[in-house]
């Protein structure tokens, strides 16, 4: 565990390491925290719920670093409004390291010692770091994608790991399918309360829609034509004036992109991302189709390769039967959460290796595009 | 069906009969209309999707009125924005009136020789005017409800029409049961796509929760503790400052409200009303129960008395299996809502006699109270 | 003073005769109140400072009104704010009428036997009814004029009442001048403090900028060329997508305007009007020239006829020398203005005719267009 | 010149020698710009209205710089929107000190051999960069001020160079006036225009208001009484919950306050800063008297002494008689704000010594607080 403990803080890092001082500042939206924010509240929470509770000697980095780098914990305290945290040049990167550094020297310790009983907060503590990794990949994108100079972050950084070539439908069987998490190994409170699902028979198609197939709305009139979309997406497009995907811009007369690796002209045959809810469901509208739902996803999901984009789902976030909240702070860590959000299910090129499952369930607001998403078609 | 229309046609200008003209032009809120849109805008709906439609030589009564009283139809023309019904002092109340006599002569004289072909569109027509009694209702309260001279509507009118006096619990069995509209009458398309659900057992309140509770709730801090509410719904509660139900006051001490009758003292005996999906979420919370799904809600209906109030579920308003819209503008009707609402399932004291049904579902933004809906618990 | 008070009460009420019950109630910006609140509020002002403080037996008419329709008072009492006015459906314009009644006779005896003490504080009573029948005018073409319908007020209404043609400038000597109020009458304690300015030899227009010109500033740019306007002034053109004259639509390649007396083609020979400050300072800059301080416009405005237009300034809203305010709550008059807001002086076709006066000091903040304004321009 | 050229730009960096790389980054309000912007904003001006102009051989930096640090130069090309500042982490620091040292080399050059009909651009361009040394100092504050954690700037920095012993009136004669700048030596064009004003006899305080002065406003509820205020100032109070000067926190029963050497009590003898033109209007008010106007001012300041802070009047900033702007895109320095701001006058502690003068006018919008301000009574 001490290892793997290890391992995992050191990925965090890792993904820092082309970043410039600067960076690790910024705050261009309030959905996007500064990577320095990150690498500090994921540091928190060892030191809240473990260290400062289980470790008897362990004195606080900092008295004034509780306040600064809770996040949604509403219960443990005050905290700082998320639209703040682009405001606050101190502490530095440097002291936020040393805060990393004395925090991982007293888990260790710790870790050598600790009781099984602990072993759940453990593992909790390390799928949350995990899911700030894919945030600090999807954080950075948007500050360094906002930036007039477009910056790469890494030229050999690779958003689509393979082209899909078979575009057929798979036929998924109607009939009683198990829901949510029933095997072992870790798992969010969110998956629990396994129960039984009967789905009509459908269609789902093998591989994701393409940037070619997304221009191809784009050049229907997509954007333009209110009866594709929901009544609350079409509002959103006229107000921000959504013409595209997130970071597309029209340059020369063809569709260019921000990436990781930097500006680039779309390629055709990679998988759309960076589309809101909202645009998925209108595209799946246009094409005559519809968005699966998530058990849908979830009972289909061996029938297709899905570790690319997360997938939208046509499914609200909500608890599924059964779902109590565990007692305390932690117990905000899902539930809180179940409303106004959409479910996305699979995983995505910035999620890291050993942080998906089947039955994961990601979500977000319907507007929100900044994630490695995608867009699955289902029929009948 | 002409005797039904009139009678129906009738009735929306009954329940305006007792405001004063200016009372017919104000929209303190965008999802508040002016009444006399109310009476406008249904009038439009036969016009507009019969009249000009199917009845040859059918003069429009004005031609700019397709542009004024179209709602969210966006696929018929341009439309006022909503928020700016409330600057529009023409036409007036006289020249509305004017124009529903124009309309329903015409369409007196069409039903006397309409085809069977029509008659689905003409129960849509009845039926969308129904909904828009309901809202005239809750409309007008809110308008003069946010009045500082608190004028009563009607001394007469009873928001809550009886006193339920049995609190315990009714035990619905586990199992499989058919969700949507399969019997014979009216539904809208919301309801199709009858389908099975596997439930577990679970218990549901016989009665409504009362003021007397809900005064509990919020004498036991139930507004400052944020591990009661979701997290959208802490923030709406701190941004607009919300400590009670819509309409109430503190006045010496005491809970007051505005009703449709006047202001008045809150009876602790009565269902509470007036209160947002959070809050009824928050309520169940705190009360260590949850709300129904509006599933559980269906197959448990007959268990209970409900035609008070709209109870909040915690479904998310999304489209049952198979749901197709229907093509056209009319396919506007239900399925562009079907994102970021919540279902409500029951009728209340505004609903018309004969617009209810079990499967029935409203649906409303997590943070609206305009209605008059109310809360239903559940547990297990 | 009976007669006098008499005949201008009756004139506020002369100006609302052509409209619906509709007309009265609505807001459609916080700028513009609702005619009966401007009825009722005028009403107030003799309730409040007059009946209520020197007629001993005198009973408020109604309990709430106090509350209701103070405006700006901010001493006086809570008052209902500003954007709300327009939410109010209640007193109804039967009930504000009534009001008016009820205080007319009550005023009427009273001045009967009022001693001269009093004769001031009622001079300022008639002189704000005065300025409240200005703003009725411009208000109701508000809100007339951004009705769908456009109907007119009264198609006899002249908004230009002559056509001026000498577009000479005449020379202006420097020297000099005695600026504020120095001869009998009545004046607002903004034109007192009169004091000596010395000003350089200057060329004032005899006749206002006309809608020909101001054509010409449109087509050549001038809405579109940040050189020509005030840092803020393209803020705001841009923000808020200006490009004509308030009530100006193009139609058909001609522009149109909403007038008092219709919807009809803009004729090139009359004074432009409804434009900002902003608009009229880009203009003069356009047009290599300047507007006039309000010291200026003083000083030379026996030169050319000026009732027409309420004529922008280049001058601040600033006390003259000595300025103080009277004491009490009548002292928030003026004196709470003094910022943010720019100088206009002349009168305009809506100003009641004895309410004009060559000291006499008007003002509005630099954005705002539903004033009869007008462009005089100034050289060297 | 190029000695001077050399140390002024010096000290722009000299300024910023205490700062974190992160400091330089961050725009937590929109009238502040990042340290990193000063810095790169400044060495554009010398770019774009000198090198590229008048340096045949000159290639610019980086082809992307002009628009990114372009300000409020309409005319010269699009620009970065000032408040996303503060999204922009490229270029970074060291970047654009490379650009500084490039620029300066080039300039260095250009200056050996330059012409003297260059030397008015250069005089501007090294005011323009001491304009900004005052900002970055006022800016830093803002930055590190607004951080939980308060860091110091420079522990040895004084807010306040000397105590004011003098709290006498000097009594200034009244009679004409010359206003404007008629020595030698550089100035703005807006202080130009020499002009004679007759200004009648009063009193001016020898000394600015002091800390202990403004706690007793404070503690006499001059935050909570309209009289004292003018409307807008009223509204932004409220609106904004303002209570005492920037910075200033009430903490265990005594004002605080941040200054640049850290979190420290509030020393009474201070004169009080960081007061929006609205407050120092309210408490000149309250105390009875009133602030002077820029005439009053320039006429007397030779009766006090007027370093420690720029002194709030009660001017608004306006052109004199005959200003015309300068022609093309330097001309719009200062015109263009000729609208919606106040005069202030005097010099502050974070003023370049040798950048004040009797005749200099500062700006700011009325509610702005973030400058070293400060109140100067006058009377009769």
């Amino acid at each position: 565990m001490k290892n793997r403990y290890l391992a995992i803080r050191q990925y965090s890092e890792k993904i820092c390491a082309p970043l410039q001082k600067e960076d690790y500042v910024v705050q261009p939206v309030s959905d996007v925290s500064p990577p320095k924010w990150h690498l500090a509240h994921t540091t928190w929470f060892w030191e809240e719920f473990i260290l400062s509770k289980y470790s008897p000697e362990y004195k606080r980095f900092h008295p004034r670093y509780s306040f600064l780098f809770n996040s949604y914990y509403d219960s443990v305290g005050e905290r700082v409004l998320r639209l703040h945290r682009g405001n606050m040049s101190r502490p530095t990167v440097d002291e936020i390291l040393a805060y990393r550094s004395y925090v991982d020297e007293h888990m260790t310790s710790f870790l050598s010692a600790a009781s099984d009983t602990i072993t759940p907060l453990v593992e909790l503590g390390l799928h949350h770091e995990q899911q700030h990794q894919e945030l600090l990949y999807t954080d950075i994108k948007y500050i360094l994608g906002h930036n007039p100079l477009f910056p790469p972050y890494d030229e050999n950084f690779k958003e689509t790991s393979f082209i899909e070539s078979d575009s057929t439908f798979a036929a998924i069987a109607g009939g009683i399918y198990t829901i949510g998490h029933h095997t072992s190994g870790f798992s969010f409170d969110n998956e629990h309360g396994v129960h039984a699902i009967q789905l009509p028979s459908f269609y789902i198609r093998k591989s994701l829609v393409t940037n070619e197939e997304y221009i191809a709305f784009i050049n229907d009139g997509g954007y333009k034509n209110p009866l594709y979309w929901h009544s609350d997406g079409w509002a959103w497009v006229n107000e921000h004036k959504i013409d595209s995907p997130l970071y597309w811009y029209k340059h020369d007369g063809a569709w260019h992109r921000y990436a990781l690796s930097g500006f680039e002209k779309v390629n055709p045959a990679e998988p759309v991302t960076h589309v809101s809810f909202y645009e998925a469901a209108a595209f799946a509208e246009w094409s005559g189709m519809r968005l699966p739902t998530e058990f849908e996803w979830e009972a289909a999901c061996d029938a297709f390769q899905w570790r690319q984009r997360w997938e939208h789902t046509n499914s609200a976030y909500l608890p599924y039967p059964g779902y109590t909240k565990p007692p305390g702070a932690v117990g905000e860590y899902n539930g809180k959460f179940m409303i106004n959000q959409m479910v996305l299910r699979g995983a995505s090129v910035a999620t890291p290796a050993d942080h998906s499952r089947k039955t994961y369930r990601n979500f977000f607001h319907p507007q929100l595009r900044w994630q490695f998403n995608g867009i699955r078609l289902c029929k009948k």
